[in-house]
């Protein structure tokens, strides 16, 4: 069964979930603040609590958190993750304008920082420091581009040639048009629940096994450029809760946003040894030894499955949903059992939430 | 000691707290998100949880229930709460403009609603219903007035006659410019923390006792004018878990946007009879048989001690504290002990927050 039929098929949600909480990064697209209470009417739930979480790209992580902590401690027993944004809305002053107000007002933005240029620093630190080329990080994409051409929920459902991106038009450099992922819209929910409600939907089903969240700071210029400090803290502290390791991860979905974010995320998750993490992009035959064995951005990732920001950190546990309960057709990884989702707001991890999803039993 | 005095002699907030929810309304009035972020890295915290939540006005409430939940279930030990709103940096259209993103961008705010407009519409038929007149909406804001010139935070530190009130210049019929809330700056921080880490820290301490929330639905074309429902069922959690009754509080700050929604949520809390909350504007001994003895906007409420959006609920927080713990001067209300603290987002509940606070033992 398609997971749009599964959906159908689910009773009423007011009838599974008494809460929701909704991941949206900004007003400045739509005008429109209070998703929380707006998404609770539409799906027929009134009087619970229901309300907007933010932390920029990472607010769809965000809501799952809070819901998975609900559950957890015995507040609700469904909770609704919701995540949307619709960035090509235009409002005040379209895709650019909206993220930059991730970057601290007093400080950073009237000079006109921008995500890709302050994602292009991280870069060109990253080429300078490690052993890694533009060809490389080509390669991250060229890789996200060959399992979206597979996932029909991809905003770009097609293969690149490495020419291509490398020819591709400059945004900042070394960051090419095909290093960058989309502007778009998009919407996810995931149902939380208990495992005596969810063995109950008779649905297949995954467990989130672990939770963590850091804040780093805003200004890149106060953090080390190639260690993603965050990242490592978080997904520490869920890999911890979850009593799993780097190792144990079959699937990752990372926040690939530019095309070294990958580089640099799988290294600070543990999947590389440091400086190697650029080796994503190839076969895991060709990667050094040190890496695990890992597929990254099975779905496509940021870069081809799209980036509709307050969605994707919740389009990341759809897709290791799917990957997990063998629903993931042509690009599925064989016997994934096990799968890290990392989401971040900010440039690089000014905030992270990592979340460890398994279709194995408790430890 | 002065609370000020007292907040400069705590501890680094980094030894306090290793967690952090910010309560903002919107962007649209200074163009920056990730206060979450922004906000720990001020405090000295660094790579730990650090979140902004967003249900317009009940944001800063929203980020007291978050704390409190993380602290009861044991998540941390310390959680900052913090509430901050800059309504007069102008924005793109100024705080009407930004204040009506929480109107239903698809189906209401094309029509031109604004929040004065849709209080105007509450109060119209509360008038129509009840016994209450202009003159008894006029005394709330007066009472409000009263209690403000004792609160040196409080943004309007004057009395008002009640003939200015009822003479001032009209905003939506029947609601005049001294009806409304007015705009403002404020910022506010709660130091949510174990009974343990509190004694050590030997300042008075108040505990939250119960925490209740509810999203009713956005447009009140869909609900009863004068019933607010919401904020019945939110401050029904809110007792229940707090073991408590309407008539055991003996403050209440509420979230008197226009002087009608005081009179109304009297009602929905359980403090007045139906029909009657508009009582709160006289003393508690001119007032019909049925209210409890309860004293509402101690602190010149929402009207007169002001009404930065993301930092109100935090406000009354600080109210209910200096209450409490004998620290409210000229305009304490004697042996209190207990508060029920009811903020809202939206047009009256849309989304509601309730705490209850109290300086009594545990039940």
């Amino acid at each position: 069964m398609a997971l749009a039929d599964a959906f159908d098929a689910l009773p009423d949600p007011a009838t599974l979930a008494d809460a929701l909480y909704v991941g949206n990064q900004s007003e400045l697209y739509e005008h429109q603040i209070m998703q929380g209470t707006l998404l609770a009417e539409w799906a027929g739930l009134r009087n619970v609590p229901a309300e907007r979480v933010e932390g920029c790209a990472a607010a769809g992580a965000l809501a799952l958190r809070h819901a998975v902590k609900d559950v957890r401690n015995g507040e609700h027993e469904g909770v609704l993750a919701c995540g949307v944004e619709k960035m090509t809305a235009g409002g005040t002053g379209g895709a650019t304008d909206a993220l930059s107000a991730a970057f601290d007002r007093a400080l950073e933005q009237r000079s006109g920082v921008t995500a890709p240029s302050q994602y292009a620093m991280l870069a060109q630190r990253y080429l300078h420091e490690s052993d890694a080329t533009e060809r490389d990080l080509a390669r991250i994409a060229v890789k996200n581009h060959r399992n979206a051409a597979s996932n029909p929920r991809a905003q770009f459902q097609k293969e690149v040639a490495i020419e291509t991106v490398l020819e591709s038009e400059p945004v900042a450099a070394p960051l090419k048009l095909f290093d960058c992922a989309p502007v778009g819209d998009g919407a996810a929910v995931v149902l939380v629940t208990t495992a005596e409600l969810a063995a109950e939907l008779e649905l297949p089903m995954v467990r989130v096994a672990g939770s963590g969240a850091a804040a780093n700071n805003i200004a890149v210029a106060e953090r080390d450029l190639t260690e993603i400090e965050g990242a490592a803290v978080a997904s520490g502290t869920a890999y911890e809760e979850a009593g799993m390791q780097p190792a144990d991860m079959d699937i990752a979905e990372v926040h690939d946003a530019f095309t070294v974010s990958e580089a640099l995320l799988a290294e600070a998750l543990g999947f590389a040894p440091a400086g190697l993490g650029y080796q994503s992009g190839l076969a895991q035959a060709d990667r050094a030894d040190g890496w695990t064995d890992i597929e990254m951005s099975t779905s496509g990732g940021l870069k081809a499955r799209g980036h509709p920001i307050g969605a994707t950190g919740l389009l990341q546990v759809i897709e290791a949903y799917e990957q997990l309960t063998g629903q993931a057709g042509d690009r599925a990884v064989p016997d994934a059992t096990s799968a890290m989702l990392l989401n971040e707001g900010g440039v690089a991890d000014a905030v992270t939430v990592a979340h460890v999803i398994t279709t194995e039993a408790s430890v």
